[in-house]
């Protein structure tokens, strides 16, 4: 689930030290399997630190805190969402598409990640609570995405043109919640995918021009 | 914020034994009060039966569970929800200002509700969590104004009729959960009343003709 060689591309947050990308690895690849385990919760640094055979001193070379390490596991799990989505875009044909597959795909790789195991979920939790730099890029990214998706609609005429953009994509980030946060989608489970594709109709009609 | 006098009014699931309002009342009144300063999660019934000065056998002849009491108490937060909204569609004109003012309406009411008081919030979560009657029937009852306004805007010519009216009605409730449910809304406290605003224009959008 945790694809450990998309780990180099993403940067997160309270990383510092060296530059030594295999520790680093390692001690995400461990903390990775003790939070999945006990739960982000309940580890402490110098858990991790006895499981990995490192001193606590060591570990935070690598990372400011607990949360550090946390923030790179979320923007990992975060990041192969947005690929996901990147790829599912490139064979689109309309904006219309577009919007349908970002919803679709956002809603399966999300209850993929986050549900396939509920300790991992627990971080998604912590990084909404607390607004992880890692949650709040994510966030920020798929809104590009939606505005862009928005500005080919309206240029192809497939899209209305009279409501300001940004509120236009505001509100379909905001509508979009109930897949998109693992907190919201962990009551909604059900309804992937034909509920999230019936928001993604709903969605679509709002902007027919 | 809780409201007594609309306790009669109000009955849920797990309720038992002598027709006694007033004691029903009391350890109601005594389990919210409880409840708000302790946490719901972490109040027993016998912790319950202490603080009244009852024993936890005399308890159980009216409630059958802690969870009997909380779900009186969700329900009648709830009913306080729906009041408020029913009050403030007399008043509108139109389909479409009933459907804008049902959401404005339940994101300030459970927002009062729910956030005025961290501990009382605590119940709803349970209640989403587990699927409580009250929260069922709550969402059963705001989904019928939805679709009794869906139906009344169709036939004055304010919505499309084109989308099958079930399908409509579901995926409206479903994009207004980051307003409606309670543990969704504490990330969206910020965008009450302006973003719900926002979605209400979206759906409203998304009905027209």
């Amino acid at each position: 689930m945790v694809r450990m060689s998309d780990l180099q591309a993403s940067t997160a947050a309270g990383q510092r030290g060296p530059a030594d990308h295999s520790i680093r690895d390692q001690i995400i690849a461990a903390a990775d399997e003790h939070f999945s385990r006990y739960g982000y919760g309940k580890t402490t640094v110098a858990d991790l630190a006895k499981t990995i055979g490192f001193s606590k001193a060591y570990i935070y070379k690598f990372f400011e805190s607990k949360q550090a390490i946390g923030e790179t596991i979320c923007a990992k799990c975060l990041g192969s969402v947005t690929a996901a989505v990147q790829e599912a875009l490139v064979e689109s044909k309309s904006a219309t598409e577009k919007l349908r597959r970002l919803l679709k795909t956002i809603a399966i790789v999300t209850t993929e990640i986050a549900f396939s195991d509920q300790k991992i979920y627990e971080i998604a939790a912590y990084s909404c609570a607390e607004k992880w730099s890692s949650a709040t890029n994510y966030i920020e990214e798929i809104g590009g995405i939606v505005t862009d998706i928005i500005l080919e609609g309206r240029a192809s005429g497939e899209f209305e043109r009279k409501t300001p953009i940004d509120e236009a994509v505001r509100a379909i980030m905001m509508v979009f919640q109930p897949f998109m946060n693992p907190v919201m989608l962990q009551y909604n489970l059900d309804a992937v995918p034909e509920g999230a594709n019936e928001v993604a109709s709903l969605v679509l009609r709002s902007l027919a021009p």
